[in-house]
């Protein structure tokens, strides 16, 4: 009787952290989580998606990064994205495996998440060298390629090509929805690497000389690189490019599909009926979610 | 039974939070908490709906808020709305998206969400200046233009009109049903402002000057607002105004509806099969909570 | 052995029209058939919808006559509104009692239901003169008040008030739909009936004096009869009103309900989401058979 | 006996027009019909579907010409593509309007659609100035340019590409699936046009010269025309375009695509999961039967 006793007191001393775990056949969000980044300097934010067994269970995850678009941040894919609901209800269903899933923000300080042509803002080497690993260290997420994936809209998928191009050892699926998929060529390039940055346009923007703006691109075109990369290394992710028929990004992921194709590239590719918004990445996360699962369930 | 004792005082430890927590992945109402107002002079009541996933994530949410009619207090969406049932059902089907929901009491000391024409109670002060800033700074919730919208029935109809055109930059939405909508003119105007108040029939009212009552009547009539306010203004408010073929309150819907469809204003206007009820009411709900959702989602 | 030998050679003599009678349970649409008309001058076209029952059985029919709108012509309900489909779904579910539905052509000679302001051309007479007898004396319909119902769109709409108002003996049931309730004051009215006729652009229309205009006006405009006929006679029929909100004819239907209810004429009015086009009609179409069959039921 | 024997004899005398109207309550399909061509010189094949109405009312109809790809022939829609269960399905449900859907074969002779480069077989020819005046003058079909689309697969998507851009006056919309959009440019127009015909292959074609070949190249790419025609023009026709990821036509639908963005042509442009296969087909064709439905409906 007496351990039983114990039990009982045990439960009296519960800490709130715990009281969640009470609670625990739901899965929990939060918007607004931080941690300290060097590279960046100062806290990041980031908002995570736990799912409904991960605080009653020991076991680990695999682990989605999802990210944003140019104007949202970090809460974009909670409020707007509902991901909540279509993760709870994916997961439900068995169409999705249980998940973690994680949107850093890519809105503060500078937008975006690469490293800048002009140097002194790696959000990049923030994401690969101080994000990935706190969340590994922070999370019960499993760390192999295989239960890694990546995915995201507009500006978010622009950065799903990117990681996934530029560390396909670190992704196992890449899900780009609505990408904008880089300069299409060095004129469209200086254009846009020349003018002020959306988010800071009082600050003058350094002109920048046309072979390095042309080496940048050979990097951060999503067309580029899947011309000129090993073909290997791309097969070794398995792709999901997504982008409506009414989409204003329709030229670079239609040249996208066309170069994988070429390539001989396996991709799923969907244009289904829709514009630039979050109807559309609502409707397109269930898959997403399916897709990725595929990967880590290991068919 | 030493053991069993101990787990009920275990039981009774448990402190106020925790116990949210152990019932978190329930929606939560409560139909009276109190709130200290200095410009209404006292404690006023309100009831609020917490969404299934509030206690266990830490998340912020979008808010509305639901006006009761003449009559009723803050308890009337909750007993006789069957709010939560019917947010439950409609977060739960995804064409709501989890919101906190609001519902002042308008029905202690005068009637009404309105300052009054004599002064002295200026209980539309008290909702902007006391009232959100309270909910927003106890609650989790956004505190944007876009995640904020206001509906309500009769009285609290014409209190979701008022509060929209005098405020387009605190709601994203309105949507007023079976709205009182004012007087129509000044001598309905002299008629309404000149009689004792309802729940006051007792205390005979000092006679208003005919020039002050309609400039009274020009700030609270929604039709003269709807006319003579900047349209741009109006327009930043989506509308879903409705209002039964056997509402009394048919004409100033109507020539709201009228108004709106001259200056341009884009607007939702229903008139469904029904008259000024709680079925009408209850029926209109969950179309109201997903037309807010769409402000809330950003389509 | 006689008998049954004879059947079987009756059978062999099968004429062509018996051969629908085999083929009697399901509904059958003429678009074009055609009658001569004394009055207007020359053939008449109409469309019409025999239900399911109509060629096996004997019995005798209700009958909704059911009005195109200023473009169409006879067909329009038949290609456009889809009425087989609808009131074979209608018939079937027991939502609406097999009925017989006429689709007069109003687009030949001159466009429009009513008799022209400068004469000479007399739709209204021949419609109750000429096509009502003409359909009771060649179909198996019912000629009594109970068994007839007017229902329309747009022009034809407008065409349901006025044979209602005009004729509030003849009909138990009118269905005006985004109706064109006509001309709302006498300067409106001169404006349209001087200017020249739309299907007649190049004909110089005779100016009409004002005195004619506004006693034309006041047979003519359905908020006038409304307001003016004997509350009785308006009442002797079943009224079910409906226009979008997004249509173009909002003023006049929002006024009419005013005015019936002023007038204390019961009357169903509803307002949904919605324009001037056929996916709004064809919406409409189930709830209007219901609605007429509720009088040919007699509830 | 005697009666049972005249029972047959009976049968027997049921005249063809008498046997539909016995089975009038059901589509009908007929996969072998002829019609002379003084074009193409003799009989052509084709097939046809009566919609279930067709029998028994004495209405018209809306034409869905509905075209088969290279190796099938008119029987291909029918056995592969299962038009009459998914076209009776529609129509039962409502998303289809009742239609007839004409297949002609484009298999004997000479394989394909068009008039050839080197002249003698003029099938487009025969297509406007011969099967479709037949169709008009033999079937209860609308004429207008409103009642008539083109759909087809692969090569058949080539020439409902080619039917609606040399001939928008005639279709309201078009359709191709997996669609063969011709050459993309002269050197692969050389390759294609001097080779031998897939069914004639022994048949040594005559070199054409390249002057010819470019010009016959501007009239059969999709690509060319689309970049090429009056923008007006190809607006008029409403098109729903549809080619899978897996799909070797790939690059010129994707084009295609790029070519209607740019020059704001609207469209609807979907890539869905699949192949150049029946059951991608087969998918399709719901959609396709409710698209041109849209037109014939008008919305």
């Amino acid at each position: 009787m007496k351990a039983l006793f114990t039990l009982f007191i045990a439960t009296a001393w519960l800490t709130p952290s715990l009281a969640y775990a009470q609670a625990s056949h739901h899965s929990v969000v939060h918007d607004t989580k931080t941690l300290p980044s060097e590279i960046l300097g100062g806290e990041r934010n980031y908002a995570i998606y736990l799912p409904p067994s991960y605080q009653t269970s020991q076991r680990s995850y695999p682990v989605l990064y999802l990210l944003h678009g140019g104007g949202d941040d970090q809460t974009g894919w909670v409020q707007f994205g509902e991901v909540q609901h279509i993760a709870d209800k994916a997961i439900a269903n068995g169409t999705a495996t249980p998940m973690v899933i994680v949107m850093p923000d890519a809105n503060t300080g500078r937008r975006g998440y690469f490293n800048d042509i002009r140097g002194g803002w790696n959000y990049e080497d923030f994401f690969f060298k101080e994000f990935i690993p706190y969340i590994e260290k922070n999370y019960r997420v499993k760390s192999d390629k295989r239960y890694r994936a990546v995915a995201g809209l507009s500006m978010g998928g622009g950065g799903s090509f990117m990681y996934a191009l530029h560390h396909p050892e670190v992704f196992s699926s890449a899900c780009p929805l609505s990408a904008s998929t880089g300069p299409l060529n060095l004129d469209d390039a200086k254009r846009r690497y020349n003018r002020p940055r959306r988010n800071e346009p009082d600050v003058k923007v350094e002109p920048v000389a046309d072979e390095k703006i042309d080496e940048y691109l050979q990097q951060h075109s999503a067309l580029k690189l899947v011309e000129n990369l090993p073909a290997d290394d791309i097969k070794s992710v398995r792709w999901y490019i997504d982008c409506g028929d009414d989409d204003f990004l329709y030229e670079g992921n239609s040249l996208v599909h066309i170069a994988m194709r070429k390539r001989e590239i396996p991709h799923e590719y969907r244009v289904r009926d829709g514009g630039h918004r979050w109807s559309y990445w609502r409707s397109a996360l269930p898959t997403v979610l399916s897709f990725v699962s595929e990967s880590f369930h290991q068919n």
